[in-house]
C-alpha cells in the first residue's frame, strides 16, 4: 500500500501542545472578564440548517459556506441535468453547513428559546466557526470567536458595558489599543443632510478609503457616483473634523442638525462618551466617522479595535442591532454586541511577546526511572506531587539517564528528580534544569522543594 | 416572507448558559487531572481530508463519515453516470470530512510532525467529533471525547498512569465505578489453546454476550461458528473463573499456558496488578475475559469503565495499541490512551445529582437600576465588585422593581443591590434573594458583604 505523508486540508490548522497553552491563556483571560461582567456562556452545534444560514451573509457568504454533503443515498434524488449548476446541485444534496459565525446561531437560539431566555439576555460565545475563503496569511478556514452580546435592551449602559469589556481584556492582556467608535444613524444624516440619503452606502464606501487614497480621491469616487459638486463641498468639513470626541460631535450637530435620524445618533454617541468619562474610562476613544462596517444588520454605535503597535487591521468589532431576530420571525428585538477575533489577537501576543510565564506548558517535575525498588518508589513520589497539585511524570522507560534528560530538557520541565541509591535513607536529588544546581532533598520535602 | 420556526439539525444539541456551566466543571475536572499527570494539551482541525479518515474505522464507519462539499463549481466535474451511485459521486465531489473520533488525527498529527515531538509523547485532546449515525436518546451526531495517549513506550507503566487517571477523575466528579480490564493478547491465548487461533475474533464475539444470554446460548453461537464440541468443553473453565484478579490470572495459566501469547498477556495483567496494588490503588479493577471491545487496532490492555449506580453502558474505555500510526507510514510505535465519553459521563452527573454548587451560574450580583444619578453610582460600584472579582451587573433598563427582581430571580443571582436615596450617605440596599433578607450596607464594605 503506498502511502502519503499525512496532512490536513489547506486553511486549516494542528494546534501543538506550546500554542494550545498560549491559546488557553488567551481565551481563560478573555472569558474571566466575560464572566466577571455577569455574562452567561452558551454553545451551539458546528452544523446549521442551511435555512438558518443561507441568505444571512450576502452573496459572498453564501459561497463561502460549507456545506454538508447528505447522508445515504443522495445521488439518487438528482437528475442529470442538475448538473449543469453547481449552486443548484447544492441545495440539492445538502442540508446541512458549518456555522459561519456566531452571530446567526445566536439569534437563531435566542428565536427557538425565547420562552425560556431571561431577557436582557447577555451571553458570550467562544467558538471556532468555518470560511471556504482563500487561504492566505492571518485568513484561515477554521477559526475562533469570541463573541459577547446583550440582547433585548436599548438601553445605552450596554453600549459602555462592551467599551468596559475592551477596556479590561486588552489591558489584561497588556495590549494597547484604540477604539474607533462612529454611529449608523450619523452615516445617515451625513447622507441625508447633503440630500444623497439613499446613496449613504456610496457615501460610507468611500470615506471608508479616506485614510488609505485621501481626500481628493474620495471626491473623485463621489462624484462617479453620481454626488454632485455642492453635496461634495458639504462633506468636506465633515471629513475635515478635529478636536476632541465632544468638540468633534459638536461641530458635526452644525453641520447634519437638520437630520433628525443623524442628531438621534449624535445624543447616543454624546451619552455614551459622558458615561464613559464619568466613569474614568482609560481606553483611547476616537470617534471616527470613516468607520462604516461592511454588516448590513448594524443600525446604531458601532465599534472597531486596532492596535497600536502591531499593524494587522481590526482584532474586535461590533455594534447595536435593531433586529437581528426578525430574520427568524421575532421582531423588534434590539441588542448590542462585540467580537473579539482569537487568531489575529494571538498573533499580535506572539508578535509583540506579550505572553507571560503562565502561559507556558505546565508540567513542573519528572522522574528518572531505574526501574525496580526505584521506580515503585518514584510512583509512590509521583502520586504525593501530583496530590499537592505539582504536575509531574515519571519517565515510563528505563532508558538510559542521558535519553531521559534530553526529553525533559525538550519538554521544557523546570525540576528532575533522581530516585537512586540515597532512597534507602529517604533522600533523592532534585536537579533545576534552569540552573542546573543539583541537591539532595528529603524524599518527604520534595512537593516543597518543587513548589517554590 | 414566510418564516419557519428555526430548528438545529437532528441528532446535535445547543447548550444554554445551565448546561454549559455544568459541562465547564466536568471538563476542567478531567483537564486538571490530565495536566497534573503531565499530559500536554493538543487541538486538531474539524475538518480532517477524507484520505486521512476513509478506512480507518471499517465499512460501518466510512458511511457515518459526514463529507463537505468541494467549494466552486464542483459540479462540472461530475459525468452524469456517476450520479448512479452515492459513494463514487461523493469522492468526487468532497475531500474533506468532519473528525469521527480523536485518535486518527492523533495518529496522523504523530506522523506529520515526529520530528518536532518529544517522545514518548503525553497529549490529551478534549474536542467534538461528529458521526452520522441513527440519532436516539444518549446518541448524538455531534459529541465530546476527552482522550488522552502516551505513545512511544511500551512501558506498562503507562497502562498504570491510565488506571490513576481513572481513579482519579471519577473520584473527584463523585461517579463509583468499575473499571474492567482485559487484554487481547490473553484472547488470542485461548482462542489458540484450544486449538482456532484462526477464529479469535468468532470467540471473542460470543463470550462478549456471556451476560446477556448465558453459557448454554454462547455455545450454541459458538457451534454454529464452526467451534468443536471438545473445545467448548475446554473453554467452559474460562468463562466460569471466579476469585480476586491474581486467582483468575492463576486459573488461566493452567489452562492457556501452552500459548505463548496467551502467557505474554498473563504477565502483563500480573505486572499491572502488582503495581495498582502497590501503590494503593482504591479503584474497583476486575479482570473481565469478556471484554473485548471492537477497534482492531488494539493489541495489548483493554479498559472500560462502568458506573456503579447508573446504568448507562460504558463511560471511558481505550487500550494498547501497538501499530496505530503505521497507516500513516511510521510503524511500530506503540502507545496506549483512554478516552471519556463526557456526553455519557455528564448524563451519569445529571442523574446522580452529582454537580456540586461552584457548577452553578456565576453571577453573583445585580444592581437595580432607577436611571439618573443613581444609575452612575451603580455603575461606579459595579467597576470596584469587578475589580474584587465578584460576577456582576447593572440591569440596562429603568424598568419598574418588580421587573427587575423578577429577572434576578430567574437568573439565580444571589445578590440584588438597591441604591436609591441612602447614596447621598454613602449607604445602599443589599438584598439576599435565597433568604429574602435585606440589608443596609455602606458602599465601600460592598464587596465583603458580597464576598462572604
Amino acid at each position: 500500500m503506498a502511502i502519503n505523508k499525512p496532512s490536513i486540508p489547506k486553511g486549516t490548522r494542528d494546534f501543538s501542545p506550546v500554542e494550545m497553552s498560549r491559546r488557553t491563556y488567551m481565551f481563560d483571560t478573555i472569558k474571566e472578564v466575560f464572566k466577571q461582567c455577569g455574562f452567561l456562556p452558551l454553545e451551539t452545534p458546528a452544523m446549521e440548517n442551511l435555512s438558518t444560514l443561507l441568505g444571512k451573509y450576502g452573496d459572498e457568504g453564501d459561497k463561502l459556506l460549507f456545506k454538508i454533503l447528505n447522508s445515504g443515498d443522495f445521488a439518487a434524488k438528482v437528475a442529470p441535468e442538475q448538473l449543469s449548476n453547481s449552486n443548484a446541485l447544492a441545495t440539492k444534496i445538502c442540508e446541512k453547513g458549518l456555522r459561519y459565525d456566531l452571530t446567526v446561531p445566536f439569534a437563531r437560539y435566542v428565536v427557538q428559546h425565547q420562552n425560556e431566555i431571561a431577557f436582557p439576555f447577555r451571553r458570550y460565545q467562544i467558538q471556532p466557526v468555518w470560511r471556504a475563503d482563500r487561504p492566505q496569511k492571518g485568513r484561515y478556514r477554521e477559526f475562533y470567536q469570541c463573541d459577547v452580546d446583550i440582547i433585548g435592551s436599548k438601553s445605552l449602559v450596554n453600549e459602555v458595558e462592551l467599551v468596559n469589556i475592551v477596556e479590561k481584556i486588552f489591558s489584561k492582556l497588556g495590549i494597547a489599543v484604540t477604539l474607533k467608535l462612529n454611529n449608523r444613524k450619523i452615516l445617515y444624516g451625513i447622507a441625508e443632510s447633503i440630500g444623497y440619503a439613499d446613496k449613504m452606502v456610496d457615501i460610507t464606501v468611500a470615506i471608508d478609503k479616506l485614510d488609505k487614497i485621501g481626500l481628493e480621491a474620495v471626491n473623485t469616487e463621489l462624484e462617479t457616483k453620481g454626488i454632485s459638486v455642492e453635496a461634495i463641498a458639504k462633506l468636506k468639513p465633515i471629513l475635515e473634523l478635529s478636536g476632541t470626541n465632544s468638540e468633534k460631535l459638536q461641530k458635526l450637530s452644525a453641520v447634519i442638525g437638520e437630520s433628525e435620524v443623524g442628531m438621534l445618533g449624535i445624543n447616543e454617541m454624546s451619552e455614551i462618551f459622558s458615561y464613559t468619562d464619568a466613569l474614568g474610562c482609560k481606553l483611547d476613544i476616537e470617534l471616527d466617522l470613516s468607520l462604516a462596517r461592511g454588516l448590513n444588520y448594524y443600525t446604531g454605535a458601532i465599534f472597531e479595535v486596532k492596535s497600536k503597535d502591531f499593524a494587522i487591521g481590526s482584532i474586535c468589532g461590533g455594534g447595536r442591532y435593531d433586529d437581528l431576530t426578525g430574520i427568524f420571525g421575532m421582531p423588534n428585538t434590539s441588542g448590542v454586541g462585540i467580537s473579539f477575533g482569537a487568531d489575529r489577537i494571538y498573533d499580535v501576543l506572539v508578535g509583540l511577546n506579550l505572553f507571560p510565564k503562565s502561559a507556558a506548558l505546565v508540567t513542573k517535575a519528572m522522574f528518572i526511572n531505574f526501574g525496580g525498588e526505584e521506580q515503585l518508589c518514584a510512583l509512590k513520589q509521583l502520586a504525593i506531587l501530583r496530590d499537592n497539585n505539582i504536575a509531574s511524570e515519571l519517565y515510563p522507560d528505563v532508558a538510559k539517564m542521558k535519553k531521559q534528560m534530553e526529553y525533559a530538557n525538550k519538554r521544557e520541565i523546570p525540576y528532575v528528580i533522581i530516585i537512586g541509591e540515597e532512597m534507602s535513607e529517604g533522600y533523592a536529588t532534585l536537579k533545576n534544569m534552569i540552573t542546573g544546581e543539583q541537591s539532595k532533598v528529603k524524599l518527604a520535602e520534595l512537593s516543597e522543594a518543587i513548589a517554590d
